[in-house]
């Protein structure tokens, strides 16, 4: 390691340089064609470095999902108010994440994509986000329910599943958001709003849609 | 070959067991867990016949991925009369979609989990079919469009992303109905109903929901 040439640097500033190339890297090339010696070379520092602080090419795209899901999540929590009206609560959320994924295209590659496709591991680190964010939106969906009715009677299984249709539509207009140019965030929230407002809210006021006699 | 007895059956037939079997053990086990013993035991055949027919486990693997998604089109597909109004249309598409994978849940753990995270040439299989159906949920939303304005007004982009949200929510609800005890499917696919048409249908109707100003 005596060879190596660094500027004196924090090593915790020096590692989040590691993981913003590893990201950008890991997100355009997918996991298997990003290589080491490129992320090193983006991120300033020597092959060595890296392996040094993060240990070795699986440990580092673990460490990529994990900053990337926390930042996420985080970026969805502050977004939303909770004493706003529900369905302001709902728009900030799917704005804060769309403007989320839109300015982090690489790391909603790493999430969506790249962490799905290469073994159960990293497929589970994913997973494990997702059900935090699903939780919250479970949560959402209940406040809209009590402030609809003072005794809801959305049933608790209901309200699961679709919390589930919202997320996956969410994870499936962004992926679509980012590979279409033109579109903005702010569009492709109000594309999901547009589609599940008047559904939620039309069911938290009592007024199902029938199904047809089967 | 000459030790191997097995009673005589046309290749097509034989071959059909052989993946009927396949798909189940990749989808209860996993890709990688799988084993072509058990593979063979299950089909009730030796193994290097699974071999001669199917090549290898890559091969084989990608021949459930392919039969598992023409499947589910066609199920989607023959749900859906295009003489129907467009909310008929689309409860009988979800209606078919959320039945065919209820039934076949090895099927659907093979294209919507295991086909995605064991790498990219089988990513790219279970890619093409989200596409068909894509395309076809597209066409089914340009019709209601039709239906309800005489000169549609709701751009491409929109339509687009409306199919792409949608096709998202039903994968995310699939997988939660299979793995939740006692979710029917036509309950799923109630719930989506739920959560879509109105808001789809208002939309259709010209009534957009408004966000906030900026």
């Amino acid at each position: 390691m005596g060879a190596v040439k660094t500027k004196r640097m924090p090593r915790a500033v020096r590692e989040q340089q590691m993981l913003d190339a590893a990201v950008r890297t890991f997100g355009r090339r997918g996991y298997m064609a990003a290589s080491m010696d490129e992320i090193a070379e983006l991120a300033g520092v020597s092959k060595p470095l890296v392996y040094l602080y993060l240990n070795s090419k699986d440990d580092l795209f673990t460490a990529c999902i994990r900053r990337e899901a926390h930042a996420l999540t985080e970026a969805v929590r502050s977004g939303v108010r909770t004493d706003q009206p529900a369905d302001r609560q709902l728009w900030d959320g799917l704005l804060a994440f769309f403007t989320h994924t839109a300015e982090n295209p690489d790391g909603w590659s790493v999430l969506h994509l790249q962490a799905r496709i290469h073994g159960e591991a990293f497929a589970a680190e994913v997973a494990a986000m997702r059900e935090e964010i699903v939780a919250f939106v479970t949560q959402l969906i209940v406040v809209a329910a009590r402030e609809a009715h003072r005794d809801p009677d959305l049933p608790e299984r209901e309200v699961a599943g679709l919390a589930e249709a919202l997320v996956g539509a969410a994870e499936s207009l962004a992926a679509w958001a980012n590979a279409t140019p033109g579109v903005t965030a702010r569009q492709a929230a109000a594309t999901l709003m547009n589609f599940a407002w008047a559904g939620l809210g039309d069911l938290m006021e009592g007024r199902p849609w029938a199904p047809p006699a089967p």
